[in-house]
């Protein structure tokens, strides 16, 4: 099942399914040629909602260094274990969002594969880490290199208004094989592609250390980190990230 | 007014208000002779309810090395503009509990004045930002030194389930003198003490800087940063923040 949350014709926020009616990936086609939103008995095209992101996280708990050649491509080397930082839930923007960054200087895209979580969990052991994931969703870190190079803690760098576009459905497990792929387009321009069996820590080493710090709770969002190709955007740039399995999420930033 | 959440004997969850009886500050007197709890037409002795934190935060934005003296014994130079980093909402814990973080190694407590956002804000500018404070409450920003000093955004360091005791109150702020003592208690000897006005960005500093890149909620904290005299804890102990005009939030600490 893909799950999406949308505002309806009226204002109502409802948590409905995407049914793709000719294969063509949820987000994909700004036209709704590719799927319907359906809501009980009620069946909307995309262009009749807003997409809304498909979860409310507490905290997204992200992942930095994940990919051996994006570590490389930054100057660093391969972490031990899992480099963690946090985005709070104000950085969430949904499918369709135009982000405006507070500060100017390099903003960077950066695709992740992220993992929603199911249920309230804590010392999770690696072998029933999927027990906890309801499913995946696409995200965008957004990050200000210039902040973040200047600051201890990632915060006026990465955890800013709008600094993680989330959607534009939650793809239940099922939907994701082992080595999806992972693609960035920048104004339709391919930049960056992946695939998840690439991860140096899998989903379930990163659910198995995250919690035994944190409690997860059930909309908690782990984003896995980001491959190769890592670059700036300008001023209306539009970026669109892909993964298999999951769908298409797009959004604008706008750089004043 | 002092207001405090809490669960009734019945275990229902209630905001109600502490009224002094004798002068004593919430929270001081766990025997309950220094107040009373208020809701409605309802009264209730400490003892009888469970005193839950104050406010329900999104995050937590703390602040670092925001006291001269602190910063010195620490080794770090004051710095030019905020440090700042984030606790999620599962660091929440309230007063009376005990806390197990989950690392072996160094835990140190670090009291604070926290300051409970009330509205909904962004880009709030200096002149306004009392405006936009609910009140204050006090907290202690438990640390892993050895965790903290290996990661480069302070996540398994501070981010861990019950790293941030918060309560007992949320003391409005015609309660809070500029120079509002804070002071800190181990097994009832004095660690820290502190005063507000010796804070290097000011409330309305922090709000103005946060604001600029992230929106607040209500029940948002702002942590200010801890005076000096910050320092181990061991198995057993009980920490106890008294800030002049709030109340005296208390907890144990489990090293196993």
């Amino acid at each position: 099942m893909k799950r999406v949350r949308f505002r309806d014709p009226a204002g109502a926020v409802r948590a409905g399914e995407w049914v793709e009616t000719d294969g063509t990936p949820a987000g994909a086609d700004t036209a709704g040629s590719g799927g319907r939103i359906t809501f009980g008995d009620r069946e909307y095209t995309p262009e009749e909602v807003t997409v809304l992101p498909p979860c409310e996280p507490t905290k997204l708990v992200c992942v930095g260094r994940n990919y051996t050649a994006h570590a490389e491509e930054m100057g660093n080397d391969v972490p031990d274990r899992p480099l963690l930082f946090l985005k709070p839930p104000n950085t969430v923007a949904g499918h369709g969002s135009d982000v405006t960054p507070p500060d100017r200087g390099r903003i960077d895209y950066e695709a992740e594969l992220a993992v929603v979580v199911g249920e309230q969990c804590r010392n999770v052991d690696r072998s029933a880490a999927t027990d906890v994931v309801a499913g995946y969703s696409c995200l965008v870190d957004l990050s200000n290199r210039e902040d973040q190079r200047a600051e201890q803690n990632w915060v006026r760098g990465k955890a800013f208004d709008g600094a993680a576009p989330l959607g534009p459905v939650l793809a239940t497990p099922e939907h994701v094989p082992d080595d999806a792929n992972i693609e960035l387009r920048v104004n339709g321009e391919r930049r960056q592609s992946g695939s998840r069996d690439r991860l140096i820590f899998t989903v379930a080493d990163l659910v198995a250390e995250i919690t035994r710090y944190l409690t997860l709770q059930p909309g908690d969002v782990i984003a896995t980190g980001t491959p190769e190709g890592v670059g700036p955007l300008a001023d209306g740039d539009e970026v669109a990230v892909r993964i298999e399995g999951v769908g298409c999420l797009s959004h604008t930033v706008s750089m004043g």
